[in-house]
């Protein structure tokens, strides 16, 4: 199994100076269809150009250094600037840069990379992660799980178990069946969306949906119940799957109550349906363990990964397929009409191992769940003494605050004043990158983040806070 | 713009020696799910494993050389060990390794390859490709087809229009939608598919689908009008697209007769029905331009490209947008609800900007079209003498030929034979990799080949269609 490849010790690579922002801004407007863009907005403005990043931070093309809250999209775990992700990248690339997986041959990386992540995936009750299929995306990947789902009921012979079942406010992908799982409205209203046999329960936000005086325990059994209630309405017998994220990112890190996993589990157990955790965001250490399944005691059939696997170096992603289904499917299910040109691209998974490699190395897992997570946590509790926070919590390394109108009363901004926008543009202005997900201010930094950077982030947050909060004032906005 | 960044002279990478090929197969066995495999049929023979690659040679894990005359899987156009496509990639891993084009950012190389891509695409009449939409595969690329297709024509105020039309044994990638467009009733077949408002029509196979006596400009035509049927059973103004490849690669390269494209191009601007040309294998020189639809004359309004655009070194992915789409899509839609987190990848950008700059320089479209195509051409041609070859045709560098019981009659063999999997046995074992699709055996090797790398192609072709002829023989299954 030794390759026994040598690379030269590569050199220090000089920085770019102060680019020329307006060309590459024209060439951009010109040329370049961004995701999520309203591009007549972007013409104006003209976007920001990143053109370079070392460990927690980025600079733009006007020479600004910004600290990344956002780790790229989720993506960057390690940090920027991780030699040995270059130096895998390139031995692999000069080694066997692609072959592909099909038709009987394979490669190493891949191998070594699907035995890295079999080990790594805690075992879980009955459940065992022993087999591992590639994508280049969390889409991909969700795409690979609707098709796995209800292949592995048709060979049981129960084929008419085609409905999915997913929540509002969840984001598993931009494919036609990734954005028909996620449950964002805007999505659904373009391209006659969402594809059949797909369905929607409501998300267990504690702060926006629980009733007067209903405690967090109880507001989560009740939001689990929802699923019950969307099953026994369809048909148990109709069911396929549940999917999840174990604490939703994109909708704006809402983290459910610690009642709600288990209730989940019960039910998805009673009525015998595959519970299906997106952790595209949640996985490699984001919540402190290397899957999150582990630090809510979920027992999911199939584990979907991507973003940290690589720290986002090259685009990557996949499926963790537990024995349940891998029995069924894998073992003898004949040919699994399914896959990507580059499932098992042994680029990607070179940087994969070598990725996997460092965060244990480096105990990046280990001390979000230990050292850093708990530090991160007790900061953002006294967040919630500032006049414009209404709650603030975190989870592992992501965490996401509200900005409100009224404290006392949870009363939450006229959402056309996007008051968030106000608050991410403070951010930018004063080196920060903070996402605004409505009002909600959501961070995910790298894992390779210190206490002090930790401080230094708080600091930043805490001026941002009252630079938007004296613009809310001016504005009159507030209660 | 001048980025002014360095690297040393990467070392040369020394090759793997002899690996341990069963420990490979064994881990191989218990953790990785291949694309489109029986993984208990995989399992009983073990993987073979390729270990390293150079120019358009790959190397298995026991030392076997062998000619890749399928470029990985239709990726590798620029040939493998290409040291200024690893360099591009380590240089922009230690830049800027990631970094998403959401929320009014972007970085260089994305805008870089944007505008070098505009400028590689040809106008053709009024329709010019000023804006790409990047993704991370063909699938995903598909899936974008799809959801902005509808999207224009609903801000058009036409949202009735929601059909695609496609073709029969089409492959458009693996996705629910990319498996919906394509015609493989193998997908088809598990997973619920295809979601609504996919068609499909029957492909331009003159060699299967020609009635006796029937010219292939009469067939190109008639094969042409089953569109035009299909458009007026559903309905024009409920028909949002038709979508195809130029020549349907995966699905044996089926070559269209020369009247075929001209008919289809009438047909569509008479309905007034987008066009969509998926040109993940035929774009970047494989047929001997940088896009396929320059060379049959087609005026697509979305193109869809992947593997060649970076040799298939790194996952990247898109759509080329004519200006019909992007004037209204683009320039005034307001936000167009997708986007992949990978969309603008800067490392897998840069090494689509390296791969272009290098096919360019080397003129390897010009060669295809001018030199080693039409060589290949007339090897192709002199090959229908052999006993078992009913047919044999090229374009540009992809070619197929037809195993055939009886020549006279073109009478095929019974399918249960798999005689194109006994040729394709011969080939791995004489050190040529060969696809078959059932009894069509294809190529469509590295575009860096040179006319004496094409004679060693034929002779290897020759001896495997030779060491076939002699199995079937034996085996009592010709005429």
């Amino acid at each position: 199994m030794n390759t026994s490849t040598l690379i030269a010790p590569p050199a220090l690579v000089q920085r770019a100076e102060k680019q020329d922002t307006q060309a590459i801004q024209a060439l951009d407007s010109a040329h370049f269809i961004h995701p999520f863009t309203d591009h007549g907005d972007l013409a104006t403005r003209g976007a920001r150009v990143i053109t370079h990043a070392d460990g927690i931070y980025v600079w733009d093309s006007e020479g600004n250094k910004i600290l990344d809250g956002m780790s790229g999209l989720w993506c960057v775990n390690a940090g920027y600037g991780r030699k040995e992700l270059a130096d895998a990248a390139y031995q692999q690339l000069m080694t066997l840069p692609f072959y592909n997986s099909f038709f009987q041959t394979t490669n190493v990386p891949a191998v070594q990379l699907a035995a890295k992540l079999a080990a790594l995936a805690p075992k879980v009750g009955d459940r065992s992660f022993n087999h591992v299929f590639f994508s280049s995306s969390g889409s991909e990947s969700n795409d690979t799980n609707v098709r796995m789902a209800r292949r592995y009921w048709d060979l049981l012979g129960q084929s008419q178990r085609k409905v999915i079942i997913s929540r509002h406010n969840a984001y598993h992908g931009s494919t036609m069946a990734g954005a028909s799982l996620g449950g964002m409205s805007g999505m659904h209203a373009q391209g006659d969306l969402p594809i059949p046999n797909i369905t929607h329960i409501d998300q267990p936000y504690y702060f926006e949906n629980a009733r007067g005086g209903e405690s967090k325990a109880d507001f989560g059994l009740r939001a689990a119940r929802w699923l019950e209630e969307k099953i026994l309405e369809i048909g148990p017998e109709k069911v396929a799957a549940f999917i999840a994220e174990p604490v939703q990112g994109a909708g704006g890190v809402i983290i459910p109550p610690e009642t709600y996993w288990p209730e989940i589990q019960r039910i998805v157990d009673q009525y015998g349906i595959l519970l299906i955790c997106d952790e595209v965001i949640c996985a490699f250490g984001r919540l402190g363990h290397w899957f999150a399944y582990e630090k809510f005691g979920i027992k999911p059939d199939l584990v979907t990964f991507a973003k940290g696997v690589t720290s986002g170096y090259i685009p990557l992603g996949g499926v963790m397929v537990g024995n349940r289904v891998a029995e069924v499917l894998i073992d003898k299910g004949g040919e699994f009409n399914h896959g990507y040109t580059y499932s098992g691209h042994p680029v990607a998974c070179a940087v994969g191992l070598a990725n996997l490699n460092l965060m244990e190395r480096e105990n990046l897992p280990g001390r979000v769940r230990t050292e850093t997570g708990p530090y991160l946590a007790t900061q953002f509790e006294a967040l919630k003494d500032h006049p414009l926070v209404g709650d603030a919590e975190t989870c592992g390394f992501v965490a996401g605050l509200v900005l409100v109108k009224d404290k006392a009363n949870k009363q939450m901004f006229d959402p056309d004043r996007a008051v968030g926008m106000i608050c991410r543009g403070h951010c930018f202005r004063n080196g920060l990158i903070m996402r605004a997900v409505g009002d909600r201010m959501i961070i995910a930094p790298p894992l390779s983040m210190t206490v002090a950077q930790i401080d230094e982030m708080m600091g930043l947050i805490r001026r941002c806070l009252d630079a938007t909060l004296a613009d809310v004032r001016d504005q009159g906005l507030l209660a």
